[in-house]
């Protein structure tokens, strides 16, 4: 589903593309931020007309400059567009510029495809495209990775939640924005990936920051660690290593064991607390660990925190 | 350094070889656990002469099976051994059997090398290795990376703390029972790069099975959630993704904004909450952005979450 | 100003309790929960005029059965209302009931108060507050301390936030429903006050069975914990014990220092994750601590924290 | 068993005085820091001969000024002792002061008695006692609470841990040096309370810190929320006011529900980051009541939070 494959067929395949290149639509494009005045760009770019708004006169201005129509509200920015895009960013601002009574819906064609490209509340997105729906209307997400940078070169990451024909739908317009898109295995799917991943990266630059500080207090050079740290899932994570030979494959004896993972977070918390690093969050694991013993699991694997974390979260244990 | 480069002469160049071989030792080896087994094991099989002890018989009566010889204290596991290794459950259990009334040093050669490949509180290696000092005995470091299985098939990862001198000379040792050797950069540094790598590790174990747990809660395949995080610093860590253009680097303009991530993280959090997962680690690691966005730094790069940490740690700041 | 002083002078002064009575108020009452049914009952037992509305019907009518008028929309019980009085789950539904086609100022008189009486984030409070402004309208916020059970004796702390005369205005109504009045001090302040006391209730709430789980898992009978606590900062708090002699007081000469509050801290945390007791909100605290000593208030009495906490958070030093 | 029964005793019956007065002790007394150093004193003005040892000469020298002998070793200041005090840093010293060479065993009477006010890990102290008992000595724990000044009055708290034999015989040394003693249930039971006291009260100062600085960052007079919070559990704890009547009696029928407290912690959470104030204790609460509702009861009374964390320490259920 990635643009690469859909860029080879484009390019190999002269009927397809000139099919593609026949059907340039028109987008009501509503954000242009950080993020969307380069998206918008490469929509223009693409060959789409664009109608564009935003609240930053400036902004429109300069998209006007590349080409777009300047819309005096979302209304007129969806008017007879085949699409409208979004990207806001809160969800509160989304269901504005979408249900007010000048808002996207009260102009936009029932054929039409919105798609959301904000980084919002994933119940916000249920409840968007159910509300949508309701009254006829059509919603799909697809919130963005990677940076401002590959948003100007085109290079997002594009996280598609919607249905399959949604996101065939949009595709041509994902392919201006982005040279990856992903399905994320249908609606709503987009913007829970999109959550997840940023959780996980977010919480473990602060993370990286502590083992950083803590290295350097101690008097290691930060190469010196990231030498180790690179061979090991300190700097490779534990999705790809430690996790599918044990708790994914469903065994728990031990390579490692919870009681040794516990006593060495030990170790480094009573450092840390010698040397004055604060480390909040690997004290915080620190309790996990904890929980995961109590629960009786102290020589089972390490990996065993993941299914201790699914029962104490109240889901059915995996792992007999 | 590694096991590689000194393997590839031995075998190559039957000179070096037999030079090697004319050095086998005699090595008295405290702590027969999990990993001190198939360590010693491993010490037997190449060739080394090893007096062993141990508070399990057990493990005494096995090693001797393969050839070692049993010592009833570690002063008699000590006498007349080239290198006395420890590799014990923690630092007082080190300290005794050291220094205890029958402990090594009441019979080692003062010519000989203690390693203590156990992993301790750092400073008390430090503390260790300065009292034995004070007494005319010499004492490097050496913890090890990987597992149980990496022990028994001699493919530990030995992270060297000592002299170039004093690895050099346990250099044979550790091809025994490891295939790479780090130097750490001096004494005491062998037993801090393992416990800064332990700790980032172990609490991003902890940290993953909170985004993992999260996912399911929320309807995610776990698949799903991989493939996009294997393509992002969720998955692949930022000591070699972010950090090193942005914080490393000196360069704190914003890639992505710590209010951004500051305000994902928020969502996260509160999805899991309506969900009933459990994230400590994560609701930590928030506090951490708020104390960066109170520091002024809202609008830096992510990655000055770091630069804020070791400020906060009262470390002198680097990037002005 | 609390229900008291008003209720000696009513059965003191009859000529002023009949005043009083001469005043009863019509009153649109939205939200017939746990606390808001016994709130309107009692306020019809005061004599007021009620027309309620909810989306329980039950509800709904069983006030109908003391004497409310039912109503069929928010509009409909405001109109010609008094009072609107408002005690809704979350900030999002206040706002609804107020703004919708057919909420509360669809009729409302613009010399009617509305009287929010809910918890929602302070915030809302602030945008209902000003957005009704806009629009002619008076609002006031008056969020409730205690129980449902003092709800039904009439028994309420009401933390009134507004202006003197709003609350002067409003006092009727809440010595139906509540025992103290609290005037916090002006618009928006009562709920920030309700936030800020559910806040320390609640977490105190969680640290506390931190505590009595560690009691008991290390063999001490509760009661015995308790004979010590009950005289001491750990029962009665610090805000009226260690904290005005000291940090409030400008005065951070240690009495006990926060070296020794991190030592003693840190000896409990070890306790507890040695018999399996996770201690999250303890283990929060110890990085605070850490950050302390960071700043180098390492030997300044433990309430420095709470200055520490203070700059940390971006607010000016007071002490220095 | 407190000073003031004993002291009146003491007042009103002169020949229990006298009776007393007669059995004036000698001490070996080690460790003259902030708060032995008064202890002693006291000692000695009750009348007591002590035989004082420490490192720091000052320290020693001004006692010996009040009329105590300078020893040269922890074992001289044994010699010939009825009791020995020690009121040492921590647990290391401790076993060092008695078991080295020329420690306090080296010369001291098996029918001594060792009293360890000193405020250490209650592991260590039953390993002392259990160590000193197998060689025939014996030892009880009385650390103290509250503070130096207190300590120079006379006036600490005596958390006596011990048989009822050994509380009574050190009954008249605990009364030179405080003003109550508490019988904490026996042997080990005084350092446990000592450290189950000091983590809630330690833990409750950062909590505080956290409500305090929240309150000045949104506005509010601390006087103002003072006013509210001394009159509910934020100020006054729960042990004697929520929990008596619900979880300790076994009654989890909500007076105020699990759901609601998680929900308003978690508008405090919002609030407190979106003004940057970090509120790590706070935040970890958090996710304890998330635990707890995972485990079904969401709508049970919030002080059922200690149930379930019993339960998740691997505590039997006590409520069914």
């Amino acid at each position: 589903m990635g643009k690469s494959s859909v860029a080879n067929n484009a390019y190999s395949n002269a009927i397809s593309y000139s099919v593609r290149t026949n059907i340039m639509s028109t987008i009501g494009f509503i954000g242009l931020g950080q993020m969307g005045s380069p998206m918008a760009a490469n929509l223009i770019k693409g060959g789409h007309s664009l109608q564009v708004f935003d609240v930053n006169a400036d902004a429109v201005a300069q998209m006007v400059t590349l080409g777009a129509v300047a819309a005096q509200t979302p209304g007129q920015a969806a008017s007879q567009a085949d699409f409208v895009v979004t990207m806001l960013p809160n969800g509160d601002l989304v269901r504005k510029v979408i249900f007010a009574d000048d808002g996207v819906i009260s102009t936009l064609s029932k054929q039409a495809l919105i798609i959301d490209m904000s980084t919002i509340h994933p119940f916000e997105t249920d409840a968007l495209i159910s509300d949508l729906s309701l009254q006829g209307f059509e919603m799909m997400e697809a919130p963005v990775g990677r940076t401002s940078v590959h948003a100007i070169k085109g290079e997002l990451l594009i996280l598609a939640g919607g249905t399959k024909s949604q996101i065939e739908r949009a595709q041509p317009l994902f392919d201006c924005m982005g040279s990856e898109t992903i399905d994320a295995g249908g609606p709503g799917k987009g913007i829970r990936v999109k959550i997840i991943n940023n959780y996980m990266s977010i919480a473990l630059n602060a993370l990286s920051a502590e083992a950083a500080t803590l290295s350097e207090a101690i008097g290691l050079e930060f190469e010196d660690a990231m030498k180790v740290m690179s061979g090991t899932p300190a700097g490779n994570g534990h999705f790809t290593t430690t996790w599918p030979g044990k708790v994914l494959a469903g065994d728990l004896s031990p390579a490692f064991m919870v009681d040794h993972a516990h006593k060495d977070l030990g170790i480094a918390l009573d450092l840390a607390n010698q040397v004055n690093v604060p480390m909040p969050c690997g004290a915080a694991s620190r309790e996990l660990y904890s929980i995961t013993r109590a629960a009786g699991r102290g020589r089972q694997d390490w990996t065993s925190v993941f299914e201790q974390l699914r029962v104490t979260s109240g889901l059915e244990a995996k792992i007999k």
